[in-house]
Formats: structure tokens, sequence, C-alpha cells
């Protein structure tokens, strides 16, 4: 398999995402996994040097320019062709690679998605979907956590499946529990959106929706997947990733619990509902980041979860 | 003055609700506070025996009835009228009481409010609003957190000059900073409704607007007064005191700033916008909740906050 990485993606790229690839190479003997490492010429000669041991896992693809983290998205792919993002979505493409990966300026790893991988025939609304740390040292999926932030009943239906198959087919759970994020228990609770949703996840045979989760119970294993709109996903997720900052890195408490609230652990932001494997990364992202990145991407490709995805939501068309 | 209380409200009522009365006459030496505790006749001798020191600060006012925490509000309100919590509205309705406080059926709680105390004329919607604690030792306020699920831009605006008000009167926050949740920085950002607020609330000169706030914002100094839908504020308010519970009373954790996390240090959520004052119990406090909330109810009336909320949105009125 072949994932393409943008390694200038990021406030720490390309140092942190060259050296997130020598972890990979380091820990995963697996050699049907190729990485395209897309960078600046500048780079190229560093990367060569870092990862000579490793001569063969992966190609380097140069890309003169570099779509910064606060350029308008649309704008940037359009006029810098040759940039790193731009090169990424372009393999993809021409199916010279399984996935991309990346952590650079979020709205054009987004609409390069959008533009050039397409949902899949069927999937309304593509979304990303963030791991929340949960006290019993596995991870609950929220989603969507900031791309859809006005949602449909029938979208949070879809992130229900999208989010139940990713769970089962990447991370190998079992008949994922789904929960509707709510604002108290029982059904006939919640805004307008909630209290429409609720009965149609009732009703959904593919899914085994266990009712309505509330804020305490994020951090719990009431449910596997849980589904909301991305405005309050993205709340609740910024909030996660806050405490990690306040209470590990800054007030120094030791707690294996808390550990888990680091992101890096879980790699980047899957974007499910599109034809391909496209993973976006955290701007902060360091080498473990990066390496999980990689490591997600993999199973994602081997497991074939596009694939699964294709012929749940458009049968006709994968005959 | 006088402050209702309803000492059968809330799980551990009424033995933590009596030790939240001694609390407060042991720590308040204020002969002008007058406490009307409505309880069960069973409950009065052992009341009278528990505040035999403090004889004259408060009058037992005997409720045959009781609503319980899951009864329905307007059907036991109806139903139940010598009930602590009927008996409450009803002598805040005779004006026999300046304040109400409990943490019996929230519900039951808030339609009394509604239907006895009232909304200030051009309040649309009135709102709970609830602290969250912050890393420098002081509190954001963040509102609403859940009687408005589904919010107009409008009403952010109003729960914006509800709440400025509340913490410069109530607790000396001079010019009180308000940020919008958000899910961006920038201006531009958001789900429709945040799109819509953001504009008026820029242009609005009764409050000092400081733009948007994220997630990672909530336990920092950046606002001091945070509006939301009170769908995603009850959804972050739960979240954070779930970390109370799983960080502090489960893991042990020692921690100055995670112990900011207990609720019962806030005492009880002020419904703002209605006539009087009104404040709303968590349903697990114990004395120290009970006793902040004696307290809260004491400052907002000392510095007539109702009356100020008045004079703002219905000066004719007043005049």
């Amino acid at each position: 398999m072949k994932i393409a990485f943008d390694i200038m993606g990021g406030d720490f790229a390309p140092a942190e995402a060259l050296k997130g690839v020598q972890l990979f190479f380091d820990e995963n003997q697996d050699q049907t996994v190729h990485l395209l490492l897309i960078g600046t010429p500048e780079t190229h000669a560093d990367c060569d040097k870092l990862l000579e041991p490793y001569k063969g896992r992966y190609t380097y693809i140069e890309a003169p320019q570099v779509i910064g983290m606060h350029e308008h998205p649309t704008k940037a792919l359009k006029e810098k062709q040759q940039s790193s993002i731009a090169i990424g979505f372009g393999l993809m493409q021409a199916k010279k690679a399984d996935a991309f990966i990346g952590a650079g300026n979020t709205g054009a790893m987004m609409v390069g998605a959008m533009y050039t991988v397409k949902n899949i025939p069927g999937v309304q609304r593509p979304t990303i979907a963030s791991p929340v740390p949960r006290t019993d040292k596995k991870f609950n999926l929220l989603l969507d956590v900031g791309i859809n932030a006005d949602c449909k009943a029938e979208n949070l239906v879809q992130f229900a499946i999208l989010g139940s198959k990713y769970m089962q087919h990447v991370f190998g759970v079992e008949n994922p529990k789904v929960g509707l994020l709510n604002i108290g228990e029982e059904e006939g609770k919640g805004n307008l959106l909630a209290l429409a949703a609720f009965p149609l996840l009732k009703e959904n045979k593919d899914i085994n929706f266990v009712g309505n989760v509330e804020g305490r119970d994020l951090f719990t294993t009431k449910a596997d997947v849980i589904v909301c709109e991305g405005f309050v996903g993205n709340v609740v997720l910024k909030m996660t990733e806050s405490l990690y900052q306040l209470l590990i890195e800054e007030r120094k408490l030791e707690d294996e619990f808390l550990d888990t609230f680091n992101h890096e652990i879980y790699g980047g932001t899957p974007i499910l509902g599109i034809n391909d494997t496209v993973i976006i990364g955290h701007g902060v992202a360091h080498a473990l980041a990066f390496k999980n990145m990689i490591d997600v991407a993999r199973k994602n490709i081997k497991v074939d979860l596009p694939g699964k995805l294709k012929s749940y939501f458009a049968p006709s068309e994968e005959a």
C-alpha cells in the first residue's frame, strides 16, 4: 500500500514529521507499507540522511510550494498547485496513493478531500471524527467535531453508521454502542435536533443505539460512538484537549488516565464518508502523532474501510 | 431580608440542607438575614434542635407534601399545593420572601419561577447560569446551561447583558468581558446562530464583547461571561462537573485548580431575567453547597439585582 504524507504540514514540520516516519519504520516491519513523502527540495537531503536505514520503504516527492497554516484554503489550493497538499491530492486522484495524511492547513485538507477524493455517493455530509479518552484506557469516537457546524437529524444517523463501521473495522470494536449527545437521559429531552434524531437512531437496524449520552458520560463506557452536531463536538474536543495542556503540561499532574488526554496518542482525525482514506493531523502534532497518523492510515487501508463504506452507502455502484 | 429555603429538596435533604443552614449561621453574623425554612412537620423538631443556638434567625414553615425529584413538574406543582416548593413560591407571590432557593425537582423550580415570579418585561427568555472554574481561582459565568436548548441570536445578546450585570453587581467584576462560545477565533466562524449573534454582540454598547471563545478557552481568563445555547452549555457544564468526580473523587488527584471544579463551592444556579431571586441547587448538593446557595441569594438581594435588571429591561414600568 502507498501512503502519501505531506511532511511540510504542522507547526513543527518537517522535523517532527520526519521523526514520526522514523518512529513508524522502527516499530513497523510491514514492508508492504510504502510512504510517499512530499516535501520541499530543501528538505530532501535531510530526509534521506535521517531515513538512510529505511531506504526502499519510501519515495521522496519534491513539492516546491507550501500552503501556510493561515492561508485561505480554496484560494491557496488553486494558486499553489505545486504545494505539498495539492501534490498529495493529485496522487490520490491519479490513484498513485491509497491514503493521504498531513497536519497542514485543515481547510485546505478538507477542501482537497471534498473536491478530489469526493463523497461516497449516498453520504450527505462527510464528517471528521475524534477519539475521546475514557476511563477503561480505550476511547470513544466523537463525531462530528467541526466541519458540520449545523446538522439535520439524518446527518447524525449517517455519522452513527460511519462511526460504527470505523470503530468496528479499524479498531475491532464489535457491535459498537452508539449514543446521542444530549442534555438529559430520557427520550424526549434535548434541542430540536436531538428530538428529531432520537427516533431515527432508535429505529435504525444497522447501529446499536443505546440512547442519550450526557456531558458527564463522555469519558465513560456508556457508548463507543457518540454523535452530535459539529458545533458542540468541536467545543467538547477543544475542551478535552485543553485539559491535557492545563493539567499535565502546566500543572504537572501525574495520572495515567489524564495521560490519555494527549491527542498525539490518537494520531489524527479521519475524514469519514469520502471515497478514500484522508487523515488530518493536529497543527501542533509531534513525532508521536505523526507516527500514529501513519499507522491509522495503514489500518484503514488494510481493512479497506472506504470500500466497506461504499458497499453500504452505494451498493449499486459497487456491483 | 427574608430568604425562603426548601429544605426538602435534593438527594441528601433535609439533613445536608439543615447542616448548610447551620454553616451559614456560623459564618455569617448578619442578623438582617432571616431564613424561612420550609420542611415537613416530621423534620421540625430536628431542625429546632440543630439550630437551637440560632433561634430568632429563622422561622420553620411546615409543608405536609414533598415533590419528588422525578415527578412531572407542572402536574406535581398543581396537585401538591402543600409541597415545600409550592409553598416557597407562594411566599414569593405574597411578597413574604425576597428569594426562594432549593435543590429539589429542577423542572418544578423552573415552572414555579416562570409562573409565579415571572419574566421581567422585555426579557424574552429567562436563563440559568453556571460558574465554570478558571485558572486564576476566579470563575467564568456560562449561560445558558440548559433551559433554552434552542436559541435565537437575540437571546444570546440578552444572556450577555444578564450575565454581565450578575457578575458586576453580585461578584464585583468591573466591566465583565463577554465571549461568544464558538468553534473558531475569528469573526465569520461558527454555526448559523453564532454567525448571527456575533455582529449583534459586537455592536451592543451595554456589554464589553471580546469576541469568540473556544472550547480550549473555557477555563482561562479570556472572558468573564460566556454565552451560548443551552444545549452546548449543558454539555459543557456536565462535562466539567464529571471531571471533579473522575479526577478528585475517584482518582484521588490532589490539585488546587481541580478542587475548584467542585460545584458545591458555587452554591447554585440563579435564574436570571425573572422579577425576583430564585436559585436552583444541584440535586446532589451537600451542606457546603446549601450554605453557599444561601449566601449567593443574600448577595443578590443585597445589591437588588432583580431591581437593577428591571430598570435596564423595563425602565418605563419602573418609573
